[in-house]
Order: structure tokens, then C-alpha cells, then sequence
């Protein structure tokens, strides 16, 4: 065990996800049991700078493994993207003592982990969070699974009265650029066409799918939409096509939001950031720097945070062919 | 017992609500109970002109109490506010046999309703299902109670995302020209303000009202506002006009949409339709027409269909008071 | 307003219920709106005699609202129930200047603070608060409609299990010794028999129900069991005997427990408290004592702890009616 | 692609899971799109010896992606176990010209299905559908991740009324002679005990582990127990033990049950039951039999039946250690 580290500092930046409260648990509970001092630092890298920190203990996290939001709250800081501003973050860090920091949050996150780490070569483990699932390196982000859960719970709820009144819904949800949220929680709600950045449908054959379907005897259609898609029409642009070019249904849309960052995690995303918190502190005190843990065919991985930046999170082809396939 | 009533039509219309499904098995239970013939109707009004029936016993309503949507879908017919196409829903009903029609619904198929039967002297009740809450004589419509659950639930998982953020978010909500949805909604996920039609608040005094509340030490709000809000803008706007003129809080917008009138009803919903749908066929039973069965003080009531498309629901005063202490 | 009252004690007791919290931060506003102070009392009578106070402001119950169990904790009380352990509770109070209660819990509850008041003169409202529903005075406890969604949730997923197997289960609900969660609860999740206490079915009615169950069609079953269900057996036993007299049935069990008492509550519940909380201060700051805040024909009403205490709130005989026409 | 197989035969059997209906439509389907026919059997093997069949396309199974239970139903069955049963079987899938099997279900199932094609050498792939998880050759069974999120969620709930009132709850969950269930749903609710049949605590051990927990500050706890746990004592007899060696707390027990095997299926479930449909008919149509689908590192991928009857799934040692970490 690394002997230079004795207190490490935990936040949450960035965008936030279910399951961060559980990872906060994590790595603080993982400090305790190897008696390694902890401190929470309030709203990410804005409270680094700002010196909002403080000690926390076993007990100081009980209670949170099942609620959504960050008890350490999120930001996005301009001004520790500066030099001066990482320089009086330093300094904090410093005077309060802290060896290290483990990040909780997205590829933004560990960009600056990564800029700091090479002007003051702090030791620094991000854990990533995101319900978009878009950090390389783990086949998981801490979130994703919860996000799921949410969207097709509303979809379901969608389809019972898209099915009672014979509509066609645009259902649009999250996930940046990618179109994971999209392709699974559109496969696991029984969507009818999936439209995700990596595919470009194009208009037209969303229409001839739209009709296939309507001939094939679905009284009803759902469509989901990730927010990024290319198909170059945002979702209220997409039904106004639809309905001038497209008679047969009745046209609404239903943007999810915000709620899809909220809510308590699921089991699946409570274990993961259980198990990261754990491999996070754990690879601080074996002297380690500048990784990002994953889950990597069901074991805890170390990626550099450098290729985790930089890599891209592939949507999964098979799945395109199981969507597929189930709209038979 | 009416002796000129041996078969009972059902019929769900206009909007769909959670616990139509549990106010069908009810009626077809009912009619079961006193060995009435029941013949389901597809699509409301549009059904009947087209004779599109079919018959239902106990068993075929298993499984449903539970279910959102209606399994005899519903759809708003323009034929039959004509005199000729009531007089083709009076032929196919004649021929069919049904002797009287429970109809499950809203204000518009209540208006049909009487209407069919001031033409035909047919035998009509209806059963008050809308989540808005908007119909006079009951102080509950089936599917409200339900909606509510399902807005508070989207409401505290963008609650967890605004604290995490110190963020204001409104938060629109259906309900119509009314603002139950939103009042009771709005009092139940803490709601820092609450926008109804009822109330215009005028927008000087929300931005006074959010300030106040900023001061207060508030990192985050939520405003719940009804789609309906007299207040002169939409949502959007709204945020638009806050963000001009108040720079503390990054301001978001979450539309929240169809996924209100889904989902497996609440329990309430069920045991109200469940009693409603008795009432329903027992009053027609009795040879009384014309009736909505409502609950009042507990207990089911009838109130002339008339009076309940005319009446109005009225906004709850002592709540409105209620969420105004809260939010001290 | 009462010029005697500056500051009002709030403390929860007997078995927790959702929506407790809901009604501490109702009263701690309403207090904060009303410019009186107010402490929090932990663990009930317990806290009152070892003075475990807390001063509790507006932002003291901020994020509550939405949740589980009781901030201020609950526990039941022997020391209480002795002339000195009052007396101490009395000192307690005085010397933290507190002027009077409000006690949110049951009947057990209402009883320790009716006897306080009789010997110290002491003011005291009462907020009826527990999953049973079993409080004269209130067509609804907070907690009940939560319980009840919570037990038709559950319901709903051994429905899917039943069903899939031809299946007879027995789920046993809570209540104590009425049957309101079982009816209710019965109704929602199209049980097929439901034994409460108030009516003795007998084992030979309830076989020959299932007998006739069975030949109606009906593949599995459901029965609903009230904890104190009168019947004699407890629902192992009724297991047992099913089990040797019909064997056309595989028999389980499920005791669905303390879940029930847990969980965030549903609107309804969110709103009664709150509305319940405001009432209970403003009564005490009218000068009056000795009353219990009740849902009445849907407005708050006050009535005397005495009679909140001795009457019986009753099985609805309508309810049982349209449980059986369900059933067909 | 395989020229005999013109009709495939899908059912599901044993303990049913929430996915199953997922993973039926996912079948039929794929049947659909490669234009094969496909027939429902209902009640499993017991269905195959009755002829018990239904013609099944695309439209067949829509809108039951999101429901609990199996709409095929599924049963044990003693006569199949015979060589006569499963002469009859055969009989019965032949003059159905059923030319391959899809079962769906866990390893009962598949021991049925290599005794059958071993006689007949007829095509059978199984998919793996158990909440349990026991099963080796994927790392995840369909239904293990709904049924954590269930046991989750219940967990929840007792947790707040077991930290309103400082309780210690012994919570049984299921998972057969593994303790998958248990430990996974351990962590995610913040159990501060999980016992599994996998490793054997001692009652010694336990009741000093518990003492440890008050100790460090804990005012409630929640034990986790596997139902095939080999402490040697169920659920009752540990509470009795404890009570009776421990008087700092008020013990209570709860056995979730068949609630456990229901539900909406997770999304993850819905996916996974999506992609092995798929991939079970495919694999028939490549001409091979006897496999099992699974998932191993993110990958469907094959493993012959006879190694997933035999194999053993194992508990996850790093997850132990993460649990035991969490409990500092």
C-alpha cells in the first residue's frame, strides 16, 4: 500500500447520474475500512478551488446507496479550466491535506483530472458516471442502467394510451451523442424504429418502415429518438413530416428530459458503483495515477483516463440487428 | 328490477385514463352478477356506428384491473355529431339487441351521450374517467389519482437532478383548463410555485416569488405549471422571460406529456372504478337514465348528466392556502 | 391567535407510516409561516422525557417530503405510561419552553397525549397517522393509501407468478384488527376471496368459494388474509387446510410484512399530511386542545381526541358488496 | 441456413421468471422474420404430451414484451420423466410437424430437453430463465436482474421503518441453493449482513458482526439471508437465536417470496430475453442442437447443454469482498 497517501478527496462533476450517492458511499467506506482519512469536496471542481471540503466518515454516508442526485452536488467550473484557477485548486488541496482525488462523473471530468494531474502530478482515479453510457473503457457507465429502467417504464406508460387511441409517438431521449439509451431502452420497450446518431435512417425510409408497420396490423407505433440524432430534424420537426406526408396515424411527441438523470438506482448501478468505489480507492494506495476503473467483461479494469478520453463507445451491431428483428 | 334491460353496452370514449380497464371489468362483472347480457363496444361512438361489438363474460376481463390503456380503445368520432350517424349507431344498437350503454369517459361523451338519448330515449350512464379531474359531480374521476402518482414521481427524480445542480425547472403537467393536476401534484413534490389557470399570478410576481425564495436559502426550484396556466405564455416562454431576468439560476424545461394518462392504476383508481362500474348497471337496472355516478362524501352518488357537463369543478381554496404555507 | 403558544413541539410515535415526514415538514412550516418556533422530538414520549429536542426551521425539512419512515424517529414508550415518567416529560418540556403538541401517530399515540393533558393541562393535537386506516374521526390515516398501492404492487407481481402456474396464494396483509387494507387492497388486486376480521366467512364458505372459483374458469386464485383476520386460523394453517381439502389447487403463501409500512408516499398521502399539519397548528393557535385533525367529506375537520380514541372506524358494507360482484 | 427446420416449437417450463414473455415473443419473432413457422406450447413438457398448441406470428405477441409471468404458462411434469410420456411427446410434435424445440427455463428444463433429443434426436436450444441465476454458461439467467430490482426495492421500504424504530429485520430472499439474489441485492440495499449458503458465518460470527455494527453507530440493521443458506437455521430460527443473545435489538423477520419471481421486466431483462430469442432460433437454423444460449463477456454465445446442467455458476469473490467493505 502506497504510504505517501493518508487522506483522499471525492467529488462529482459533471452531469449528474443515479447511483453517484452510491459511489460517494463507496469510496468513503473503502477509505475507512483501510483507515485512509476521506473528505467530500462540494460541487466538483468549483469546490476544490473554493476549499468546500469536508471530513467524512462510515456513518457520514449512510442512508444514500438508494437515492438518487450527489449529496456532494455537481457543477461545471470555467475557471478551473484555466491556470490559475487549477493553481489556487492546488493550493487547497495542499493546505487541507488531501494525497488524492477520486472523480466521479464523464469524459469532461476526467479531462480536467488529466490536465491537472500533469501540471501537479496528482494522483488521481475517475469513476465514470453518466447515464449515456459514452466513456470507453467500461462496458457500463454507473447510471446507464437506472436511465433504462426510467425510459421504458415512461414508454410503457406512452404505449398504453398510444395503443387505446391508435397514435404514432415520437419519443425522444437522452444520450448526447451516442445511441445507447436509444437502441436498448427502444428494443426493451418494444419500439416499432429506433433512430440513433450512429445510423442514418434517412426520412424517407423511416416513412416506408412507418407504413410496413401500419400493413403489417400494429394499430399503434412508438418511434424513439436519441437527442442526438442525425437524421438531421429534431422531434417535433420529424412529426411534422410524418403527419404531411402520412395520413393513417395521429402524431405526438413526448420529450422524456431531465427526469432520466433522476431517481433512485437500480440494483445493477448500486453493485457497479459499489465495486468501483472499491477498485478506486484501492488503486490510489497501490501508487497508481491517472486511471479510470471500468467494468470490462464482468471484472473491475484499469484504463488510462488518456485512451478512456479519447476512445469511443461503439454501439453494439448486434443489437441494431435484434432491433431489427423484433419489429418483424 | 328494470325488466326491459337484458343487455348492456360498454363503451370507453375520448381521452384514455388509468383504470378504464378496472370500470370495463367492473360493468362486465356487474352485468355477469345479474345475469345481463354485456357486449363490449370498440372505439367509443365510432364502434357503435359500425357495430363493432363483441360479447364479454366474467372471465373475459381477467387480468385487466391492473392495466392501463382501455382494452376497448377509445377515439373521437365526428360522424356521430351528425343526426345521420347517431341514427346509424341507433340501427346497429337496435339490431345488436343492447337495450342500454354505460359510457365511460369525460365531458364530451357525456355530451353524446344525452344528446343519443334525447334523439332515441336510449338508456344511458356514464362513469366520469379523465385524469384532469375537470367533471362536476364527483370529487374524484377515475385516473386522476393515478396521474398524480406518476407526476410526483417524475417530479422527485428531476428534483435529484435540479438539487444536484442548483437548478430551477418548470415542470408542465396536463389537467386541461383546469389546475388539479397541478395543485395537488404540485403541493405533493414540494413544488416551490405552482402555475394554474385558476390563479393568475402574473409573472412580476413569480419572479418576486422565486427571488424570495432564493433568498430563503433554496439552492433549487421547481415550478409546476398546469398546461392550461392563464398566465399568458407557455412553458418555454416562461423560461425564456426568468432567464432574462434572473441570472441565479440556470433554468431548464421538462414537458412531462402522455406518459399521465399511463400506466397500472393507482388503488384507488381501481376501487373507484370498481364501485362506479357497480353503480352504473345497477342505476340503469333501476330504469333511470341520464345519470353520471359520481362519489360525494365517500359515497356514490348520481348527478343528472346534464349538470355535470354544465357544472364546473372547482379549484380546492384550502389547498391552494395549503401550498402557499409550504413553500414558507 | 393564541398569544400563549411560541413554540410548538412536533414528534412522531407508535408504528411509522408514509407520509410521517410529509407532516413533520407541514407542521415545521406552518409553524415558520406563522413566525412560531418549533423543536423536533425524537423517538416520540421517549425523547419528550430525555429532552432530545432539535429547533427545526423551514429548511430543517427540506427534501423530506418524498420520503420513508420518520426523521424524527418513533419508539413506544413504558416510562411514559407511569405518573413520573409524565412528570419528567413535563419538566422537559417547560424548561425548553415548549407550549404545547403536536403528536403525529395512532391511537396508542392519542391515548398518552390525552392522559398528558389531563394532568398538565397541556396542549395537544393529534394527527392520525398510521397504514391501518383503524382511527374514528378520519375517512383517511396518512399511510393508508401508500400501504394500499404498496400491497396491490406486490399483489400484482404474485398475480403474475399465480397465474403462470395455476396457483393458489394466500397474502397476508397488515391492518391489526381491522380489515380496511385487505378490502381495499382486495378489491384493487382482483383478489378472489378476502378475509377480514369484521366478517367471519368460515373455512367450509371459503372452500366451497374456491370450489365454485375453480369451476368458473378461474386458473389461480388470490386470497387476501387480514393479519387479524377472525377466521381463527392464522394463514399458514388456512394453507394447510386448503391444502388437505381441494387438490385441484398447489397452495402458497406470501406474508408481504414490514414493507408495507415503508416507501415514499403516493400524492394522496403527501397531500393529506400537509393539509393535516397546517390544520394541527392553526388549531393549537386558535387556543384549543384535545383534537384530532380528520379528512371529512373531503375538508378537515377536528374532533375530540376522546372520541378519535374510543370510536371504531368501520368496514365500508358497500365495499364489501361490490368486492363480492368482482368476484363472479 | 438448416432446410429441415420449417416449424419451431417454443415453451416455457419450471419456475417462471419476469422476461419470459420477452423472450417467447423474441422467438417468434425471429421465426417470423426468417419465415418459419412457429406454435406456442402451453404448460411446457405437460403441454407437449396434450398437443396443447398454437399457431403463433409477429402479431401474436404484442404487447406483452413488458409483462411478468409466461402467457404460455408453464408447469412440472411427472409423466414426461417416463419413456412413455415422452413417446407420447413425440407423437404429438411430429403429427404437428413441429421440426425443433425452443425451452425456455432453467436446468430442469434443459435435463428434460437432453433426455428427449438424446432418444429422438430431436433439435433442442435452451434459454436460460431463471430469477436465480444458477445457471452456468451465462453470467446472466433472464429475470436475476428484475428480481434484484424487486428485492431492492423491497428493501428499501423495510429499511425505513427499520430506522424509524431501530430495528434489526432478517430479510429472506430467494435463490435456491445459490446466493446470487443475496448477495447482489445485499449490496445494492446496504445490508450490513448477507448470508449465503456459499460461505458459512457461524451464528457466532453473526451475532458478533452485529454487535460491531451497533457499536460503530448503526441504529438498525438489515441481515440478508439466502433461503438455501447453510447456517443451518431458516430465517425464524435466527431470529429467535439472536433474540435471544442479544438484547440491544427489537428483531423482526420478512420473507419476500413469490413476489420475487413477478413484475414488469428490468430492461436489461427485456434486452437479454431479445438477443437470446434471436440467437436460440438462429442457432436452430445453423443446424446444431443441444446449446444453450448465453451471455458471457457481453457476447450470445453457445454452451452445450449438458456443461450448463452440470456446470456450476459461481459466487463472485470480488463481490463478496466489496460487500464486506461496504459493511465497515
Amino acid at each position: 500500500m502506497s504510504k505517501n497517501i493518508k487522506k483522499i478527496g471525492v467529488m462529482t462533476s459533471g452531469g449528474d447520474a443515479p447511483g453517484m450517492n452510491a459511489a460517494i458511499r463507496s469510496v468513503v467506506r473503502t477509505c475507512a475500512y483501510y483507515n485512509i482519512e476521506c473528505v467530500g469536496i462540494y460541487r466538483g471542481f468549483e469546490g476544490i478551488m473554493e476549499g468546500d471540503f469536508r471530513s467524512m466518515d462510515a456513518r457520514s454516508v449512510k442512508g444514500i446507496v438508494n437515492k438518487g442526485g450527489t449529496v456532494l452536488k455537481s457543477a461545471r467550473s470555467k475557471e478551473f479550466r484555466t491556470p490559475e484557477g487549477r493553481k489556487i485548486a492546488h493550493d487547497q488541496l495542499k493546505s487541507a491535506n488531501v494525497d488524492a482525488l477520486v472523480v466521479i462523473g464523464g469524459d469532461g471530468t476526467f479531462n480536467g483530472g488529466l490536465v491537472f494531474n500533469k501540471e501537479y502530478d496528482f494522483p488521481i482515479i475517475g469513476i465514470p458516471c453518466t447515464i449515456d453510457n459514452d466513456i470507453f473503457g467500461t462496458t457500463h457507465t454507473i447510471g446507464f442502467d437506472t436511465a433504462l429502467n426510467t425510459v421504458v417504464d415512461c414508454i410503457d406508460k406512452i404505449r398504453d394510451t398510444a395503443s387505446s387511441h391508435n397514435r404514432l409517438f415520437f419519443v425522444e431521449v437522452m444520450g448526447r451523442d451516442v445511441g445507447h439509451i436509444a437502441l436498448n431502452a427502444g428494443v426493451g420497450a418494444g419500439a416499432e424504429e429506433i433512430l440513433i446518431p450512429e445510423e442514418n435512417l434517412g426520412l424517407d425510409r423511416l416513412l416506408e418502415s412507418l407504413h410496413r408497420s401500419k400493413r403489417s396490423g400494429k394499430s399503434s407505433s412508438i418511434v424513439v429518438v436519441a437527442e442526438g440524432d442525425k437524421i438531421g430534424k429534431n422531434v417535433f420537426e420529424l412529426k411534422d413530416y410524418v403527419e404531411a406526408n402520412m395520413d393513417e396515424y395521429d402524431v405526438r411527441v413526448s420529450v422524456l428530459g431531465h427526469m432520466q438523470r433522476g431517481g433512485s438506482p437500480s440494483c445493477f448501478d448500486r453493485v457497479l458503483a459499489s465495486r468501483m468505489g472499491v477498485k478506486a480507492v484501492e488503486t490510489l494506495l497501490e501508487g497508481k495515477t491517472n486511471y479510470m476503473v471500468g467494468l470490462l467483461n464482468e471484472k473491475m479494469e484499469l484504463t488510462h483516463l488518456r485512451e478512456a478520453v479519447k476512445g469511443k463507445s461503439k454501439i453494439d451491431r448486434e443489437l441494431l440487428r435484434v432491433s431489427e428483428i423484433m419489429t418483424t
